[in-house]
């Protein structure tokens, strides 16, 4: 299995995603402004695979530190490891796990921050911990969402939210993967995500990685797939899930939602506990990214419209409470009301 | 005004759509198989173009048969005149403008066969005639069409329904120009239409050449845009209308109706007769063209899947009458039911 991020010797390894399914080739990380840099042109993408991103490169960052003569002086120290995290936190804005993630490290901050190189070896030791955690809570996801379907099942997906957007596994792609281990015959359809092709370049890669069934589609043919019988549930990811059970999610996941609803298909989110942010109320409050309309006018180095042209290019939307018909996290199926269940289970998980 | 398509000595000169906008370059056509072609691999593409290069093949392969010394010979001009509309009507299954040119033409065989010179001269001005009709057309759905529109609107339209896709002028972009002539202010929104991208690359091109404000997005945002009330009316073409309405248009334009529908917004078809094929009883007997994989998985030489990847590529879906709030012809705004509404319109055109 190709390791979507890895900390090795001191360095952060990601594989360059925005190359495949060209190139299979892999960048070395010195520094938390690489990996930074990283986060926000997308070597490295998915809400939480950002959040491990994150981690590491506060753990990289605070390791910069340790020929600072100054590092013991805990006024230094303090200022410097909040610029780190502003660093990181600054890359993109609408994923939650990459705030989530920071604040874990902060709290290993405030325990440790007397002892700058037992500070330093815990942020590490938990950078690694939080990515070994996330594919076991990918395959808890799995489990729990491979009930959902049946065998001879289509899945249509949006974006990536497989290995390649998490530790690997995979939240809705993992939940396919659960199925095909629990004997279950599923094939998938993935949109192919415009502008970005996560879909395209590393849906479709990962899945013909594994030889698991995958068709490509263009994103304006969801509505006729799920017309014509082809889907039997539709399965996608999430950047951020608010404490109502709306969820953000890339571009076009409102729109599928939408059209899943009016075909009478289920429509699942698949996502871990890290994504669902109580202190967001509803998605109005979920800040959305807007990104280079280059994006849009040129893909590589072929233009599709004049460089001139007036772009809208968010990243993502937000898909309300009432079109998702049940969110797959770790612990449970969530179903409606949402926001009942998520505070139940925020509660039983703070006790 | 660049001319999309033009009769000029005897040849036909289309402009190479393939290459917008990148480059503006013109295609000569010495026969009718390179006019097929052309249809075929979308140099031309759009109902009411197909229809009219169609015209002008038909009238450049009988012209082709000047030399031929047995054409006095009824049987063998017979023959070779079925064998020029079967090639022309051979290129692309879905658009009815296409079999409508061609009987028009067969009407025109039928009254001179006998007089092959004469035939031969008949041709050509029926094909130059209904280039110049299908603008005056174009021209009269804009003016009714543009009834439905107010000033300060932004109409949200897919694929390129525009001067590009007809003789000049268009058919829903002739809505939103006829608009703009009656002093209104209207702006559009334009998805980029993949795999073929004929919003990004034509829609927003042609637009841009008359300094119409358009903004480029990608099909799947529709969905937030029209949530965000950012569009008052969505306007697209047609390549057929059976006899109860329901449309055939370009892949992605159902998921669009259905968008439209949930968020209340008015959903237009504009399209001259000659696209309403009473002969199809309902969409489900339209024949919906599927295209090449390639289109799918790559953008000219760039590669954005793996080219063994399983794709679906259908061309057009279609989009049920119930979904429409009124199809906008150059005789009248049809509202449902349109059966009924075709149906007297159709009877009165006979009479």
């Amino acid at each position: 299995m190709y390791p979507v991020i890895e900390w090795k010797d001191g360095q952060v390894i990601m594989l360059d995603q925005r190359l495949l399914p060209v190139e299979e080739k892999y960048i070395v990380h010195h520094t938390h402004l690489d990996v930074a840099k990283s986060i926000k042109h997308m070597v490295i993408r998915g809400a939480p695979a950002i959040g491990i991103a994150a981690a590491m490169g506060i753990a990289l960052g605070v390791a910069e530190l340790q020929d600072n003569p100054e590092i013991k002086n805990l006024a230094v120290l303090a200022t410097k490891f909040k610029d780190i995290v502003s660093t990181l936190t600054a890359t993109r804005p609408t994923a939650v796990n990459l705030f989530w993630a920071a604040a874990r490290m902060e709290k290993i901050y405030q325990l440790f921050k007397n002892d700058y190189f037992t500070l330093r070896s815990e942020l590490i030791k938990a950078a690694v911990q939080m990515d070994q955690e996330d594919f076991a809570i990918n395959q808890r996801i799995g489990r729990n969402g491979q009930k959902l379907l049946k065998t001879g099942d289509t899945v249509l997906t949006h974006c990536n939210a497989g290995a390649l957007a998490t530790a690997g596994y995979g939240t809705a792609l993992g939940v396919v993967r659960a199925a095909l281990e629990a004997g279950k015959k599923i094939k998938v359809i993935a949109g192919e995500t415009r502008p970005y092709l996560q879909g395209a370049r590393l849906t479709v890669w990962e899945l013909q990685q594994e030889a698991i069934p995958v068709t490509l589609i263009t994103d304006n043919m969801a509505g006729l797939v799920l017309k014509k019988d082809m889907v039997q549930a539709v399965i996608v990811g999430a950047d951020r899930i608010a404490a109502n059970g709306d969820t953000a999610n890339k571009i076009g996941t409102y729109a599928l939602a939408i059209l899943a609803n009016y075909h009478e298909i289920p429509f699942y989110v698949a996502a871990p506990l890290s994504t669902i942010d109580t202190g967001t109320v509803n998605g109005e409050h979920i800040p959305i990214e807007e990104r280079d309309p280059a994006e849009v006018t040129h893909f590589r180095d072929q233009m599709t419209a004049r460089p001139e042209t007036k772009v809208y290019n968010p990243a993502f939307d937000v898909t309300p409470a009432s079109l998702i018909t049940a969110i797959i996290t770790e612990e449970k199926i969530l179903t409606p009301d949402f926001g009942c269940a998520i505070a139940a289970l925020k509660g039983l998980k703070q006790k």
